[in-house]
């Protein structure tokens, strides 16, 4: 089937982990690749920092380069994998490819949250396709599914885990009743966090991904920035055992739903741990693994589910982008661009209506639980559930609270620190995942 | 952003529980539809049997005809959504559809998994798109995925949840102790099964789906007849009880996989009910909802979850494909069509390797477990566990299998209902979605 046609030459930027197994799967999977593109696919360059420095695959000889901006620019370059990650070099080389007639396929989630509409608008100039899917979740199939599978349908909602960093660190407090450096401790050791984790456990990945999420489901520009962004390092075994004892679980979110703003349905995207039901699909995800739960008007509840880290999983979701790319290339034509024609304001936290869980150690004496219904009802915050428990200096309300304003329901918490009555509010999260 | 450019006209084929659904959406999210595809799309007609039956949705005066083939050859039409299911007659419509130049969106699993090579051959010949999301599994993204997600991996096997009438009568049985025939009765009260529930509860369905999901994980031509189907109407309370007993849980399961041949890699096609332990993802799948599990190489393990019924999940996946095929129709180009290049061989049942889980009341004699033992032995089958259970009339041997043939396993049962010592075999159940 494929006589006579040309093969198609893929530059490779970056041989880390997923640059190792991309082009280990160029190699590997050829003849698969070249049946289901139409043609063969062809190593043209592997970038990297150091010729000689230790590598997971063996590149064949001569393909190895420092020159990444002139693999690039080569005329016999029609694709280019970028696998490098950060911001610059990444972003001038992904340009620099466009402008010289490549199409481009990137893990780069930070770059894509900072400056996505220049590359889209680079690729819309140039004619050529920009993926993106392994910058989400992995090897999930979740961009694609967003873009194109419910392109007939209205997201109203997307709740992500996807970040397996803090999802193992929190599956283990759960489950060992260990608290956070513990916890961290044991995730270092493994390999599932870095030795800086801060990039993790303070959201900033999963914000993100939050962002491309949230520009994906409502057709809008969202850009990491307007994510409101709180990590998990404040998360304590206290905060863990209240969700058990709700029968809820913590996880760290991504979420991007639709909410009434002033001038029609607006966005609000955070990234927060919160507490879910036990009996929502997310809960039972474990471990480093990722799972994103979609919900939209007509499909209903959906959930995407699979390892959202890892070499082989990251390089499986970028070699499906390029055998589309590529099949779009030998046709002349390309894929879905960049959809921000809803053009929707994103809502700050402030407004976004929320529910909380508050834990709160109070003296034991008549009186109490009406002071605390009293400081809710002041910021007008209706009460879902009280649950007292313990006597004497154990004395403690449980408050699950319905939807208000995020920042009404941080007034009240600021209102009961300040009261005669609170020894200490012992813990305060998020209740997300209802599903009634 | 769609100024001057011609409006697509599109003609909807069945006005039912999706159909309706289809049009209703074609109408409300015209707007986004619009932006989303570049042009508008408007209905063009909609073919049904009684012009005056009373249908979910209205539709605008003077689109409704009963002549379906008709409106698929009608010039001004350019894309054709076929939601009337069955055979005749609607792979007539489509294939004259495909002849007058329109691309075609279907739902119709029993079509494609029994002449589906018909189709693609026209729609190849014609330049057309042929796309049939909503066939498999409602409203959940996953014949995309398969297709186009992980096209640059290798699929080794996908389990799947994909008929809801089963799972919730299965499931039913598992959270209630009710047998079949009384679950059954439930989900006919609930509108989960037909008051002829044949196609659902002996696999039917299952078994188209499965043999689509052969097709395209393993770029092969499978069709209906390839694939071995058990449905559940012989699944006991007994059986449910001895999954129990293994923290296992009883699904119907369509399998394919790949697995060794004799001419290299051959597929595995099959729907039976299974044990599946319920620390597997597929497990905590309740009531009518689908999910399909599938592993590759590169990916590892991915699941899709959602609901694989109803008129506005499915219409939801035809409106995704709409979308992609409007589009595409516009550029002037195609997306991927059959590929079916690797023509792997169907692995006869016998040859297939699984394993079994078999119950079996015996007398309580000394030497009982010795002949059991070697009954499997004679059959070359090796023994994963034996679990004794109960004394005298109530004596009972649970054995688990390691893998065997089917053959070498289903002569093994034969065998032991022979022997003197054995009273009943109570059940018999393949053991699927170790993960070991």
């Amino acid at each position: 089937m494929c006589e006579g046609q040309k093969p198609l030459k893929v530059a490779v930027l970056g041989c880390g982990s997923v640059g190792s197994q991309v082009v280990r799967l160029l190699t590997e999977q050829a003849g698969d690749l070249a049946a289901r593109v139409g043609t063969r696919v062809e190593l043209a360059g592997v970038a990297v920092r150091r010729i000689d420095a230790p590598r997971e695959v063996d590149v064949p000889e001569g393909l190895l380069t420092t020159d990444a901006a002139g693999l690039v620019s080569r005329d016999d370059v029609d694709l280019v994998i970028e696998v490098i990650g950060g911001i610059e070099p990444a972003r001038s080389l992904i340009l620099s490819a466009l402008e010289h007639g490549a199409s481009v396929v990137t893990a780069n989630k930070a770059l894509l949250a900072e400056d996505g509409p220049t590359l889209f608008e680079a690729a819309e100039k140039a004619g050529r396709d920009l993926y993106y899917e392994a910058a989400v979740a992995g090897a999930i199939p979740i961009l694609r599914p967003l873009r194109e599978s419910l392109a007939g349908d209205k997201v109203t909602r997307v709740l992500g885990i996807v970040n397996g960093t803090t999802n193992f660190i929190l599956d283990k407090m759960d489950s060992s009743g260990a608290g956070f450096a513990e916890a961290l401790e044991e995730a270092q050791e493994l390999g599932y966090a870095e030795a800086d984790p801060t990039a993790d456990v303070e959201g900033f990945d999963a914000a993100a991904k939050a962002a491309i999420l949230a520009s994906l489901a409502f057709h809008s520009r969202v850009t990491a920035a307007d994510v409101h962004r709180e990590g998990i390092s404040e998360v304590t075994a206290a905060d863990v055992q209240s969700a058990r004892e709700m029968n809820s679980v913590v996880k760290l979110l991504a979420i991007a739903e639709l909410r009434p703003g002033p001038d029609g349905d607006a966005v609000s995207v955070r990234v927060h741990p919160a507490m879910i039901p036990r009996s929502h699909p997310l809960a039972s995800v474990r471990e480093a693994y990722n799972a994103v739960f979609v919900e939209s008007e007509a499909a209903g509840q959906l959930m995407f589910y699979g390892p959202g880290a890892g070499g082989a999983p990251t390089a499986s979701a970028v070699l499906g982008d390029l055998v589309t790319v590529a099949r779009n290339h030998l046709a002349g034509t390309r894929g879905p661009g960049e959809s921000a024609y809803a053009d929707r304001a994103v809502l700050p936290m402030g407004e976004t209506r929320t529910r909380y869980h508050v834990a709160i150690d109070v003296d034991d004496r008549a009186g109490v639980l009406a002071s605390v219904a009293q400081a809710f009802a002041e910021h007008d915050v209706s009460i879902q559930t009280v649950r007292q428990e313990g006597r004497g200096d154990d004395a403690q309300l449980v408050v699950v609270s319905h939807e208000a304003t995020d920042a009404q329901l941080s007034a009240t918490v600021e209102h009961l620190r300040g009261m005669d009555i609170v020894r200490e509010v012992t813990s305060v999260m998020r209740v997300e995942g209802d599903t009634e």
